[in-house]
């Protein structure tokens, strides 16, 4: 059956998963639905202690069994230790046909490709694979479709019982003994709890993980205690160093200087620069670049950031500190320099990520953006945005937050080269829809910049304004001049993942890799 | 069928509520339950409202109806316009047969009298019940008998899904067009939501009602846009001059201040009085003395009290700002000393009723109580206390947190004169059981201390203490040869209240008041 972005998704896809097809950016706005709720055991004995000596015990306690569902949080990123240590026990204790449900999986976790071939791990729902996870996913190791959903798309899976969460383990630099647990105050701090907060409140059993116990009450907890069956104290929950890069690196690239010039006149010349405005960026180098951008023409027109989103980085925590952002809304550290500003500023908020993205709750802060700056792999001339699968195919990416601040804004706008080495990224067609191109609002290449034809008002705000515009076609156009139309990316028919709108309807499958094979 | 504390519990109730006798304080530790949860509306589209104009329209888009649950806090006691403004409105459209779930229901509330016998409010579920409601309940004018709970238990009784809110409708000082919602910043600051944080989470519909609108984010937010469905701006949600009394009374009576010296020998001569102590006390006059009693023990001893918790008033902040107590943890507030140290102290923290006292979460900070002193309308001989059926039988009073911190706390001490005009406080047989004697510590009178004799460990702790201990019999005997033994209060049989255990048990039960008749 096609969906509204026009993809075919199987029948018997739709009917295995039980989901609709994708029908809109906003179908199912207003719609009514019974949340989910965990089976949970009350402490009502003061005297029990909710410490173990080790992750066996933990597992042990909580009942873990074939069949499982555990889910982890990615705030320690690349250098998380928790995933692989959790799954090691459950593996040396023979559980089998574990699914991982986790708000993003990286190169920490290329051990799980191994779990995968031992059918020790059989299903991955995350908001991002990479690395040895995406290649065993797009071999088609996995015995159920990966599930990739958007960081609001997790929260609303989570929340709306599309997976329910047998055991959430939550890493955490710093727990008392009766698990309020928070992102600082550690050896492994990694700032805020945001991804965590849905499955504390969501799943049967939580275990807090921590390297760092402190004298109760740790508060303000980012996890409460009231959701936390068992504290578990080890050496380390991950590698400080890769937690958050110590410094983000500044551009000096001259395209993406020029691409990042573009995203600044883009949002300097809308309607919706004015005072109080919100703004996301990522950590890409024209993305932060836009930061210091703006800075000049903020303090020209005296006009003050009502909140910043997002993952946030330094850049976005000194125009905090320069009185020019009046409050930072945090869901996700990237550098040390976020994670000192949460710790010191009182207008620097942890929020939870159903209060960044979640679509079916009753409003996320993505609904009161103004701008985002994201980026793509590709994006084809219905606006479609593919940050998922490469160029060859294979599951290497993360929508994350890319959906979710799409759909809310007011103005989304990508920004990416038009080419990379051989590949357009400008394209007919992108091989996995991850964001539709109807919440897609500017296009912004090195080659010029395309508004969505749906969003007149943008075409005729920035029609004097000197800027380079095109239409989406002709960028399409010029990218095919210089590296030629892309031979197609040849695929077996097994679905291999499941790319999930972030209500829950399908937007997009990915199926299994085949070795490249010359046409006949 | 008579329960664990000796109380005939009629077959025919526990039908009707479905509900098991109370078969011990710790009795359901550990038993998994599903949690309730709510059927709600996701605001996908970003430009959707949520400000409405009334609450008439409010009640209009939540689609009132008759038989619905409304649910309502007090932490704007007896200043509260809310109840009543929502309640008008209602029987205005002419909705019938309405159940108030309350976390407390006081004098401000006495038109809701009036609406019990025009049939208009049919059920009221609440943690305290005063003035002319509890008149009415105790003369049977209710279609369903009243249920009464701890503030534990309400939040228990939610996330259980015993009562299910259609509408919950949250007070408060400050909000912006989004929803979030916090106790301070307005013109009717109460400090803390606490109460109203599990209604938020568990009602179908979510409406905040404020008279100060406030630029968003308002944060960071007591009640989260997430959960909120619609934003009413009032002129006056309270009368702010009583929503919190702007002195305490520190008491001169020789009486209460003799007792309040008692208080301090048991708590400093325990063996749980050392460095990181916790501590509860309520507002009456006894109880507040404590807090400077203990300030010159605390200082010489060098012991420092981990955190204070509960219905905070000046005193215990001004411990905090000596640096005598290193943490407030906050679920509601007594005076306006209370809330300018919410705002102003980075150690005093708001927290939910269910991290406060619902004992089947994961783990109330009630559990890490070591004291707690506390009152009481009558104690009996088996060292159950009633704090909700006066001496005329009627409904006038509130467990509040009563049997929640008795049940946690390692020593609780519950302060009361010996005898109240001709009423004698400590008796053979409460009218009504509301918190367990198996919970219960220590009973302190002017004419002399009772340890429950389960607790042979602190009867060893005082042996030699210089106090004027006594069997609990004994201060019966004294109370009944000054006031003489009282006679039993006469009832019908009908059965007007329900007395829930904090757990979900049925502990007694209220009947209907008779009038007074001389035995034959």
């Amino acid at each position: 059956m096609k969906n509204a972005v026009g993809r075919d998704i199987p029948e018997e896809v739709l009917q295995a998963c039980g989901k609709r097809p994708y029908a809109g950016a906003y179908a199912r706005d207003g719609e009514a639905y019974k949340k989910a709720a965990p089976v949970v055991r009350g402490y009502v004995n003061p005297k029990r202690s909710k410490l173990v000596s080790s992750i066996r015990e933990a597992l042990e306690k909580c009942g873990i069994r074939d069949g499982m569902v555990l889910s982890f949080h990615h705030h320690f990123r690349d250098g998380d230790y928790v995933v692989n240590m959790v799954l090691e026990e459950a593996a040396a204790m023979g559980v089998k046909d574990i699914t991982i449900c986790a708000s993003s999986l990286g190169a920490a976790h290329d051990p799980v490709a191994d779990l995968i071939e031992q059918g020790i791990v059989t299903g991955i729902q995350s908001s991002g694979v990479r690395g040895r996870i995406g290649e065993a996913i797009s071999h088609g190791k996995l015995k159920t479709p990966a599930i990739i959903r958007s960081h609001g798309g997790r929260v609303r899976a989570i929340e709306e019982g599309d997976v329910h969460i047998d055991i959430a383990f939550i890493g955490a630099p710093t727990s008392d003994e009766y698990g309020n647990a928070r992102g600082v105050g550690g050896k492994s701090d990694c700032g805020v709890l945001s991804y965590s907060m849905v499955d504390a409140k969501y799943a049967d059993h939580v275990v807090v993980i921590t390297d760092c116990l402190v004298p109760a009450p740790n508060f303000p907890p980012s996890i409460s205690m009231v959701d936390v069956d068992y504290v578990c104290v080890v050496d380390e929950i991950g590698n400080p160093a890769r937690i958050v890069s110590n410094v983000v690196r500044m551009t000096k690239d001259v395209r993406e200087l020029m691409m990042a010039d573009y995203c600044t006149r883009i949002i300097a010349g809308s309607p919706y620069f004015k005072d109080g405005f919100s703004f996301q960026t990522g950590a890409g180098g024209a993305s932060l670049a836009v930061n210091s951008m703006l800075r000049p023409i903020m303090e020209e027109k005296q006009i003050h950031m009502g909140f910043a989103i997002g993952g946030i980085t330094k850049p976005i925590c000194d125009l905090l500190e320069a009185g020019l952002v009046r409050n930072i809304v945090d869901a996700q550290d990237f550098d040390l320099g976020a994670i000192e500003s949460i710790k010191r500023n009182p207008n620097h908020y942890e929020i939870s990520t159903s209060e960044y993205a979640d679509p079916m709750n009753k409003g996320a802060f993505v609904n009161q953006l103004d701008f985002v700056i994201l980026g793509a792999l590709e994006v084809d001339v219905d606006f479609n945005v593919n940050v998922v699968t490469g160029s060859d195919g294979i599951v290497r990416g993360a929508p994350g937050g890319h959906p979710d601040t799409s759909a809310g804004s007011n103005c989304s706008i990508i920004v990416a080269p038009l080419v990379r080495g051989r590949i357009p990224t400008i394209c007919d067609r992108v091989v996995t829809v991850v964001t539709p191109g109807e919440t897609v609002d500017v296009i912004v290449t090195d080659y010029g910049i395309a508004i969505n034809p749906r969003r007149q008002d943008l075409i005729d705000a920035y029609k004097d304004s000197g800027l380079p515009l095109k239409t989406i076609e002709e960028l399409r156009d010029i990218a095919y001049s210089i590296v030629g139309r892309p031979e197609q990316i040849q695929f077996d028919d097994q679905v291999v993942g499941i790319i999930e709108s972030r209500d829950g309807t399908i937007l997009d499958v990915v199926r299994k890799i085949r070795p490249y094979s010359f046409e006949e």
